[in-house]
């Protein structure tokens, strides 16, 4: 896919100064750039760079005045970052999103529906009785199990696996290798120590703005539903236990585990391998710093908190420091031993 | 699927108080259920939501004394929790496990084999010289490798790859996502500093019973077996190296690692995000804190370790108080210090 | 597929002492070995199983001289450790990792190509434009975006997915399951606290040699590449976020997760279940041991370091010992207290 510097600097609505004509292939930092790629230059402190740039053309703004000559074309434009935002969305959509049709073979139950403009890949799975809206894209090897409802414009990605039941709703992200739905961890103890699979037979809900990541599991409820709420982003390999519910707008870095029946609120942040014990609650705007252990509900909003148990992340760093020259207090404390006054004998 | 509640209270042998015509379409928490739902009433704390509940009927003991009137119908029985999981285990082979049938395509090298009444999703594939069991179920794009054994009434979930010479027993739960008999980490460092791949060619065991979690990965032994024992559970995301053992009946919660060639013994809990070293073993009923890191063998049954370098959980929480007012206790130590006496020349 | 104790004796190089017709079917460790197999003997410890071993052959050196009667077959070769190294290969290669042709049905986008004597499993996907070279194996429900390269000799292992654009190299092994170059975690904040994403347009690129893990993924750049150099080995459920970078011969065990943008230097050894936060980079030949999470760059090179913080391992196995001690300590403290003279007032 390739595009001449008019061609986007139409699109822009800017300003040509070089070679209209010169063919654009990729897009890259200023930095980095090669033959071939459009850059752009939207913060001072990187100008230097427009002087020496291998880049074929760089967005600029309307006011930067040259300094020296350049090699390179330029694009002029009002706001150069938002100019190549714009470019950034229409190249992935392009290039990674924005299939359309039907690959052979794909399988689809003929009591489920899907709504027009949609993709369905090679070897994607739809089940019976599924409700997909318009624009929902299904790359090759998903499974979309029975019952299953997806809003408008999601997109479930290579070998996702959604489990029967579950309830996705608009512009959501499932990631490739992420399974949404399995059954839960519950297993009853026997008499003899053995255990028992405890039936699950809730489901999973993502609500509209839901970005699951690659190879994250979220398991569904035992009864009623494991939520994830509007606009809450999750990273690659993470554990969402069963019956848990994420809070709007909350983001949960790679490979952090809720464990059963927790609940995170809205806006939070929680760092990378994090993990949460089962049935805590955790209050808005909470942040949780990487490999923090929490054990107990967190009722008071918006603290930073960390450790394994976790407490406040100043305070935490201040233990930190001293837990590095423990062996030094330790012999601090033993030269007082030396020179103290014989203990009065209790 | 929708039952009259007169045909749930044939099934549990139960008597109806109200319309035996209602229809049932779910399963639901009293406190949770709405029309259409059916829910249950076994512990008397929550018998207060039987006269506000939503719930199309309830089940209750023969012997409950109602005082207030319900809006709901009765299903009373001998044993309200009783009844209520059969029909949770009813409902979820009905809605989720009990598939039966070919969907095409599917692949099965001719060599292979299968017992009566099984499943193939479509795009499962099953290669040579296998042989799977009676009530198998191979869900779609689940990948069987050659030469893999899997006994009756176990299922292999949606996307599942079960890697070549796998053995897996009967009543066996892989879910979707798992890889079982991947290739273990094993690579011989060379002269220049390079790694050379050592061949894996072992294989994996499931006994019968056990259940692997989603997106979790067994690797194969690199000669011999990777063993995991009757009924043992393993949840999501969990990693079992290359010769590990997991002992019967033991249960490994979300992300934990277990290294080469360690050994788990029976009825072991570990907790979630635990971290064994390679080359150690754990005595029977050893249970493991969250985040546990184990370096060294466990010889004394039935402790409770936490921490990293794991210890006693009681004496590590002990520690984790005093870790926490460390600034004190240093704080402590300076004025100790600045009131001592000189200290004698050594 | 079996073998005389000839046949493997004359790919070998070796002389039979006993029974040239036996049947070898399998390879097996001296102490485990039972009818049928084979197994080697390289170290004089282990000497005394030769004597008891169930192996129908047991491949040893020239040299070796008996001190009793031996049950076994034996191979007499030069070096019994490389004899049966080879022999390791050779198993492998029949049987996991030897498979060429196209099982049906199988997709290709017609601009693609394939090197010669390749191996396309059922199921498996190839986009369009891509560049696959020879003797490279795409096994069941793999998948292959548009536009990406592999080497000669690579393997994708059963439901792999490689998304769009990425580069990999010869010789390279992804491991079922794992997804190589999914979007990153990149979400700019709203001034209503939600999230949007940022376009994720970069790719990953493989080098030569390198292993990924089970489950593994590995997050494409924002712009430019997301990196692992020649020789580099990834275990299972690993996490690499985008534009990361992983030096040549890096080993990284399973469950570690590696931030955005940070760099891992050459010859590094990073254990299990360790955390980097963004935005750093490791000195070549560093050492992390297991759980260990790492907030700042490591400039000085060869250093071990455990901990979270992280400090030099030997230090850390200091502070170890009196963490656990420390109620003790914290007494000792209180003890000098009680005993000492009166503070000065300040």
């Amino acid at each position: 896919m390739k595009f001449t510097v008019g061609q986007v600097a139409q699109v822009l609505g800017g300003i040509v100064e070089g070679s209209a004509s010169a063919e654009i292939a990729s897009l890259a930092k200023i930095e980095e750039a090669g033959s071939g790629a459009l850059a752009f230059l939207a913060n001072a402190k990187y100008e230097h760079y427009l002087y020496t740039t291998g880049a074929t053309a760089v967005i600029v703004s309307h006011g930067l005045v040259l300094r020296q000559p350049v090699a390179t074309t330029l694009i002029r434009v009002a706001d150069p970052y938002s100019g190549f935002s714009q470019l950034l969305e229409f190249y992935q959509q392009a290039t990674r999103t924005g299939r359309r049709g039907v690959e052979q073979p794909a399988f689809m139950g003929e009591s489920s529906t899907i709504g027009p403009n949609h993709y369905r890949g090679a070897f994607s799975y739809i089940g019976e009785n599924c409700v997909l809206g318009e624009n929902v894209q299904i790359f090759p090897h998903a499974y979309v199990g029975d019952r299953v409802r997806i809003g408008d414009n999601s997109i479930i990605h290579a070998g996702a696996k959604i489990y029967p039941d579950t309830v996705i709703g608009q512009r959501c992200v499932v990631k490739a290798g992420a399974v949404v739905g399995s059954d839960g961890f519950g297993f009853a103890p026997q008499p003899d120590g053995s255990y028992k699979a405890v039936p699950q037979i809730g489901n999973v809900v993502l609500e509209d703005d839901v970005s699951i990541g690659a190879n994250t599991t979220v398991d569904c409820a035992t009864l009623g539903s494991t939520v994830v709420r509007q606009g809450a982003k999750i990273d690659n390999l993470v554990q969402l236990a069963h019956n848990t519910e994420i809070g709007r707008h909350t983001v949960i870095a790679a490979q952090t585990g809720i464990s059963g029946s927790s609940k995170v609120g809205e806006f939070c942040v929680l760092a990378g391998q994090v993990g949460l014990v089962g049935h805590i609650s955790i209050a808005n705007r909470t942040t949780l710093a990487a490999k923090t252990g929490l054990q107990k509900s967190v009722r008071q909003e918006g603290q930073v908190l960390q450790g394994y148990p976790a407490f406040p992340l100043v305070e935490n760093q201040r233990s930190a420091v001293i837990y590095r020259r423990l062996p030094e207090l330790e012999r601090r404390v033993a030269a007082l031993e030396k020179n103290a006054p014989a203990p009065e004998k209790s």
